[in-house]
């Protein structure tokens, strides 16, 4: 075969736990397409395809290497148009965006702050240092002091999901009827948290809860080949 | 001619204010269709029609009576399919929905708390007395005390839109290059306080504010017809 998936891991290379990666899981598996998981350190990235990327997920299809999740939702879309669309028209395409940017805005800072010891735990030695040092450059505190402050998060983390369980009202997906990439970029949060911390945010009733758990259950319960932490 | 958009009006029957009707408003721009406004006050609202509706906008077209800003779009794009589509396909429509739970849950409660005073007072007498009855028993406290604690909200709002603003770095409107219904949902957020309270919110270079600018210069500076509050 010759699709690759380079995957975030840590010492335990069968634990996904990196949400961007996670999209791009449930992307390949909507599209009903096979591929070999690589998995990579953070601190091996930069040598993986003679320095092709400086993030994960990296995908080799072919002789084509995509990187970012977001454009490998575009070329799948585009690379495979007889299998089912990520997006659903031009217009799915340019919302999407819209979407990522309240994910990664709304809930990716709380999930860093709540999780951010348990990623730290979940890497080899090597990666561990990078992760202190990297986190503590951009976050400006130590890990143990914004782990601390993570606390806080977890009370208010089922508020920043509202905009999502209101729409859950008229719908069982972000996508409509079924799931779309929107889907699985704000489940790539929440399943980011679930791998990590496991955190209990939100309620088992919780509309939002229940279209998670949905999410899980897609393509052969995809999601649930990594247990909760 | 047969269209009618019955919109909501105080007593200057010019002055357009309702977020709802302005998304009306915007989407009947942007399919090219003419149509006579029948400006009501709140308390007119169920009369008109024969108690087709209990809010406005409510449009007629020809034998057909349509309301809800939402569905008023998916309708027109359904009857006018050779016009600009308002929603770029299935995923769009789908995806408009979390757009419009995200600007419901997240700017209206603020654009209430910051305009509700100025929005009393563009009322006529009996829509006063109506206005004041229905928002202090929603919002369980006075008109007066719900401006006062407004006053917290200005600063917090330019905040609340850093989805938008991080998904202005890779394209001009919520629909991509051009302007969709998802763009004309948060517009008319943001053009009932520019139409009512009048209050800056953004700084004039904030992307945000780019994009607003963008959204009043569509269609002929439709939305510049009704001047800042």
């Amino acid at each position: 075969m010759t699709r690759l998936l380079y995957a975030l891991a840590g010492t335990d290379k069968t634990r996904q736990f990196s949400p961007h990666v996670w999209k791009t899981v449930m992307s390949l598996a909507h599209k009903g397409l096979d591929y070999r998981t690589v998995p990579v350190g953070f601190t091996e990235i930069p040598a993986i395809e003679d320095g092709a990327t400086a993030t994960v997920p990296l995908l080799r299809d072919g002789d084509r290497l995509v990187c970012d999740s977001f454009d490998i939702a575009l070329y799948l879309d585009e690379a495979y148009p007889d299998r089912p669309t990520l997006f659903g028209g031009e217009g799915g395409k340019a919302m999407a965006r819209f979407i990522e940017a309240w994910s990664q805005s709304t809930l990716h800072m709380a999930v860093t702050r709540i999780a951010i010891l348990d990623i730290h735990d979940l890497l080899g030695p090597v990666d561990r240092d990078y992760f202190r040092r990297s986190r503590e450059g951009r976050l400006g505190a130590s890990l143990e002091d914004i782990a601390a402050a993570g606390k806080q998060e977890i009370e208010g983390f089922a508020k920043k999901l509202q905009p999502l369980r209101n729409m859950l009202n008229v719908q069982l997906f972000i996508g409509g009827d079924g799931p779309l990439f929107a889907d699985y970029i704000v489940f790539g949060a929440l399943q980011w948290l679930r791998t990590t911390a496991g955190t209990k945010v939100l309620e088992v009733d919780d509309p939002v809860a229940l279209w998670f758990e949905r999410c899980l259950d897609l393509h052969g319960g995809a999601g649930r080949r990594v247990t909760a932490a």
